[in-house]
């Protein structure tokens, strides 16, 4: 007998036929002999509704009156999913945020979760029932609703799991797993069996998309051992843990890549102590994110260049911001058509020339890297938009990521 | 400065458009200095989604899981009329059944206030705050969302005026208060300008439809005074108060009349103890409403006819119950083109013959009695259906309830 958590989001619930179909699935876990809470989002669209509802009563409005609002979404879904598991014999009660209780600090439709209390959960273990629970809400000290931001639901269910000390947490979602990279670009893309914490974090700050950065954050620092896998189909999917359940590491475990950047090139920019402040103060004052940063050394005449990268919904804004700041630049060129690769593995941590060996791939194939950036298991390179899938199919072959020919992937 | 309470139904918080009018509403209350708690519905067409949706989880289903469905509805509702409020610079904050609380027993679906803690309110009036208070829903002593049932709204609206020990409780409905009778069927039909408690709970019984029994009753046992009033136009409503703040008390106030009545005659049953009991109690059992009933004295052959009244929907069931009975009668005779008129009126308790002119007048226009019953304050008539125009319009200009010519109802 093992405890689960389950998590199930929005499209998986998204009507009535589709939790009947959900409880099918908690019902298998229960008859297995398992213990199972589960967490579940709002009907896909509710929230959407509740979000416009609020931005039509008011622009601006109160986050603790819209965390109210939005809240109901999971409320309705816990009721039904309660029925639906009691239908087909199965003993469950729903439990609201506040019901738990997970207590999350003020800071409405953002909260992060501070406590949660198991007892209540595990009385209806006790009683053998399954415990329904509202995802992406919680409570505040002083006794209001709060909402954790979107796709907080993941988080819920991963801090619902460290808390109840479960053996593992599983994420259901539209994809089946964790694959080295999207299988819609690179057809041989494989489904990883296993990836450590490290390498989803990078992965899921990189726009694998599967699982919200922060969840996972949280199930590394609680070791919750997470299954991510597909709603749709009863088979395993990919699970994150901690590196130690790695027996055989590859050096790189996938190739992430980001879409949406713009590429900010400053040339001829005066070298003297507090330019590069003067330069990114506004833009971080203003909440603009800056990626990948290099600078040239200085020229003879004294002179530096500067390539930095934001999301591109954040360029019009930015280039208003420094026209405004008179850098006395030479130039300044502004390009969105770039995409930014980067192989993943916490191999590449022990493992010297991973880099050195993706320059020379890319260069094989007149492929010109314009930024590069590296962490401990990562190194990101940012190219020209229009070579995104020779690249990124390129590096995953010859880091061995290719699935055997017949398992390729279905497109 | 008074304290008021202020309840908006479902049809009155329809959109965001109609829940930003009840805002300006609430806001000019607040404008005149006093302190307001609003108790809204969920918007006019959400509870019946919800409920839908739980029919469709499992056609029988727990009614504690119903209770955290169909509760979301009044949740979205004080979050969205806070908004507003906030908008127009009147400070609002949103209260949860179990954030007032208010206490209801675990009868789930049809739950019972038990109690209201004032004091959450209260401190939000010093803050000088607006309440907004989500009807229809409160809190079990095992911490379980409880509804009141259908209408539950106005029924939380008098018991939060209660517990407040407010000036006034106004509902906001779509007519603009309580009339004589139904202007639709008798145009000269007048609006009341006080009504007292207990012909108010006759009238509502009776089918008035304007507020429901089980809130007259609560207003009525805690001496709230209780206005109903139109959401769409700006004018004083009806007042139900004690009989003391009625100073020129009119014999008659009121007539009500029920359309779905369906009567039932037994001809030539066996005048024997215990018959009448044999024949009740399956109905009983099955909760079946009886009304009225009328029993003529035994005929020399021992012999007796009954006659009594049901709801036409109860007809069915009722039909076979008494066929199973085999109760030997002569004959049993079913009709549903009946109508129940009653004249409804304080003065009736202390002025003698209003019966009698009342059956004078019908007796004039031709319309003949089939069943008569009284109360202390009420005469009702079951007559055929199609004098039920004839018989209101007569009866109304007889008792002198007619409206000035002028001010005639415009239907």
């Amino acid at each position: 007998m093992a405890r689960i958590v389950k998590k199930f989001g929005g499209t998986s619930v998204g009507d009535v036929d589709r939790i009947r179909n959900v409880a099918k699935r908690v019902k298998k876990a229960v008859d297995e002999g398992h213990e199972v809470a589960v967490v579940v989002s709002a009907m896909s669209g509710t929230t959407n509704n509740l979000v416009g509802f609020c931005r039509e009563a008011a622009p601006l409005h109160d986050a603790r009156e819209y965390d109210t609002v939005v809240a109901a979404g999971e409320q309705i879904t816990i009721g039904l999913l309660s029925i639906c598991l009691q239908e087909m014999g199965v003993p469950a009660r729903s439990f609201l945020g506040w019901q738990v209780p997970i207590k999350t600090n003020d800071t409405h439709g953002a909260a992060r979760i501070e406590e949660i209390e198991p007892e209540n959960i595990e009385a209806c273990f006790k009683e053998g029932r399954v415990a329904v629970l509202a995802g992406f809400q919680g409570v505040s000290s002083d006794g209001r609703i709060t909402t954790l931001g979107r796709g907080g639901s993941d988080t819920s269910a991963v801090a619902v799991a460290a808390a109840l000390k479960a053996d593992r947490c599983d994420i259901y979602t539209d994809v089946d797993g964790v694959y080295t990279t999207d299988p819609r670009i690179v057809p041989r893309a494989r489904k990883l069996d296993k990836v450590t914490y490290e390498e989803m974090l990078e992965m899921a700050s990189q726009g694998a998309k599967v699982l919200q950065t922060r969840s996972v954050a949280l199930a590394m620092k609680h070791g919750v051992r997470t299954q991510v896998l597909s709603s749709f189909e009863d088979k395993p999917g990919t699970l994150i843990v901690g590196e130690d359940e790695i027996v055989e590491q590859e050096i790189v475990s996938g190739i992430a890549f980001t879409d949406g950047e713009a590429k900010i090139d400053l040339r001829g920019m005066k070298d003297v102590p507090g330019m590069v402040s003067r330069l990114f103060r506004p833009l971080a004052d203003a909440h603009v994110n800056i990626d990948m940063i290099v600078q040239t050394a200085a020229s003879r005449k004294g002179e530096t260049d500067i390539t930095f990268t934001i999301h591109e919904d954040d360029l019009p804004r930015s280039q208003k911001m420094l026209d405004d700041l008179e850098l006395g630049v030479r130039r300044i060129d502004y390009d969105t058509n770039v995409v930014k690769i980067s192989l993943i593995g916490v191999g590449i941590r022990t493992h010297s020339g991973v880099a050195q060996r993706m320059f020379d791939i890319l260069s094989e194939k007149g492929i010109n890297i314009q930024v590069i950036s590296t962490s401990e298991i990562k190194i990101s390179v940012l190219i020209d938009a229009a070579y995104k899938e020779l690249a990124l199919r390129s590096l995953h072959t010859e880091f061995g990521l290719d699935a055997f020919e017949d398992k390729v992937f279905d497109v």
